[in-house]
């Protein structure tokens, strides 16, 4: 072969990879601990530990879906179904939703990022709020666009700062509602009120993650919105309730015509096939819904008792989780590694610009117990 | 809430979403026809059905991952780990890779499209062969940059030609070996000499995607070459020999400085921990490696010997399927239908601009004593 090198005269002078200023600038996000990270880190037995910092169902998986895993685990040797028909039809069955006006994620984590990569360019804006979910700011960055963070009003979402904070640029609005780490909960009419109120142009995402654990009075009606809102993504998660996590599941749900837009840059094979066939399963088993619903609300209810009894200030929330105040950051700390040190994890939340909170997730009675335990007894 | 839509004079002008010119002309990405998919449609049994058109193993998963799914399915409640501290721990284990030179991905797609996210931008030029696999293309167009086809020589990759193609703005060179769909292949001293020759600034992806089927004399040496060419990336995949198609796993090996940058956009749970325990399983199930490489051996020998006696040209192949030709698109396009009708599954590959061939992957023997039997039957 030829030495081309030595034709090339550029070559000489650049040597190294030219990294783009908004990739080199990003902090990735940092999930929860896993139990075995801990466990290795501390040397306690993994029994030993509580997750109480991802969000997670405590009851685990549905044991319906456990059981389609079981039946299907032959299937892994095919690539999965990239049309994902059979849960689009289950999510049709039991949302009246059509398959063409719903796009399947590895989580809703890859939904949101679907969006930033096929509407924004580096000249776009995508606005969210102070103390939203952090990937929202992430997968805008990434594509180099301009994230505009609207500071929040009293924790929550601030809708009408965010009417105010739209202009010529602004082409994606994300939503979290519920909101996490916060906890907090837009009402309908606000919602609705705001969606008549933003320019067609500009793409409304509603992540509805944590939908499932609100009361039926306050439940999301958004799918039945977006007949008439062709601008509105709603994104849904098996992750919270449905207690599917470690599978990766999420979908949107949208116009037939973004849909439609946003499959052009999926992976083909995003959505892997135990996932499908659990997330079917899970569909099917209202009475896990209803239960982890149910566990959530007794927990919410020990956890903020314990909280009042301690004098320990929180956030009330419409999620699994809560967010709980000290008096300052180094406090948060201290209690953050005193419950780590007793094999509770829980979750700081200072790149949330709330340095001085922490958050916990629901988790069963005795977990719940275990963590107030602690939590109370620490001599700090 | 106020009104502000009103106050917006630009909005009312701005009525529909503005979708990048480079999105909206992509043509994604179409696999292989799922088996329930024909079964649906033709109205077969599913079990009358044998598909050949996803390059798969047809011996199915390893054991060892089958047991070790089984064993862990009440973990898919909690998040995965997002450093995947145990797999890369394995791949270390068996490649002698460190694990800050190793990023995982939602299949090796996944990796493929990092790389053009992370470090391609509208600005930039990323050059890939004529008939080389089709998602090199998609990531590249999905980011808004200039994609480079570089002629095939013979069908096989030409590195010559890709050093002719290098310019100021090429950023990325995606290479297949063995290539998919053509199963050609580079030998190692053409390549080692191209890496040589590529600007350091240029990163190379080696996709190796098929090596596990090469004979020991021309297997890829290339993770012992990261330690001199900081640029290259080679990326590898679990859904051909280790048969995890469905459970989406991929890994890319690097510079411990390209990984890193990868990772700051890479989903933080972009690999489901079913997956990264099966891959772990399979890791250490060299058996059942072995064995698929014979069978498909064995496979490749019925095939193209049948071929031979049946006058169909082929174009020799070293991955587990093999590209054959008909006399022009039409006649291909004929055995294709008459081949589904029948129950088997093959791949149009068209789109690769090789509209005359038809693509099958190596079955197991009774399948593609089936698939010989009734090509040969068709009386066309």
């Amino acid at each position: 072969m030829l030495k081309f090198w030595d034709h090339i005269p550029f070559s000489k002078k650049m040597n190294s990879i030219v990294i783009p200023d908004y990739i080199n600038s990003i902090h990735p996000y940092e999930g929860g601990k896993p139990i075995k990270e801990v466990a290795r880190e501390l040397n306690i037995p993994e029994h030993d530990i509580v997750k109480l910092a991802s969000n997670e169902n405590p009851l685990g998986i549905s044991p319906k879906a456990k059981k389609a895993i079981e039946n299907n685990i032959e299937e892994v040797s095919r690539y999965p179904d990239g049309n994902a028909f059979y849960l689009k039809e289950a999510i049709n069955k039991k949302f009246n939703i059509s398959s063409n006006q719903i796009i399947l994620g590895n989580g809703s984590n890859d939904i949101l990022e679907l969006v930033a990569r096929t509407f924004l360019t580096v000249n776009d804006e995508a606005i969210y709020s102070e103390h939203a979910f952090a990937v929202y700011s992430l997968v805008v960055q990434a594509v180099g666009a301009k994230g505009i963070e609207v500071p929040a009003n009293n924790y929550a979402h601030d809708l009408e700062q965010f009417l105010l904070a739209i202009n010529k640029h602004t082409k994606v609005i994300y939503i979290a509602n519920p909101n996490n780490p916060t906890g907090t909960l837009i009402d309908k009419s606000t919602l609705k009120s705001f969606l008549d109120n933003v320019p067609k142009n500009i793409i409304v995402v509603l992540d509805e993650a944590y939908d499932e654990y609100l009361d039926d009075d306050i439940k999301s009606e958004a799918f039945g919105w977006i007949s008439n809102y062709k601008n509105l993504l709603i994104s849904r998660s098996f992750s919270k309730a449905y207690g599917l996590a470690g599978m990766r599941l999420g979908y949107g749900v949208s116009s037939s015509h973004l849909i439609e837009v946003m499959n052009r840059i999926r992976q083909p094979f995003n959505v892997n096939n135990l996932a499908q066939i659990a997330a079917i399963a899970s569909l099917d088993d209202d009475d896990f819904i209803l239960n982890s619903k149910k566990i959530n609300n007794l927990g919410m209810k020990q956890i903020t008792t314990a909280f009042s009894g301690l004098g320990i200030d929180f956030i009330k929330s419409y999620g699994n989780f809560i967010a709980f105040k000290f008096e300052d950051e180094q406090a948060a700390m201290m209690y953050y590694q005193h419950l780590l040190k007793n094999g509770i994890i829980v979750r700081s939340i200072a790149n949330y610009k709330m340095p001085e909170f922490l958050r916990v997730s629901i988790g069963l009675e005795l977990e719940n117990d275990k963590f107030i335990k602690i939590l109370s007894n620490c001599n700090i």
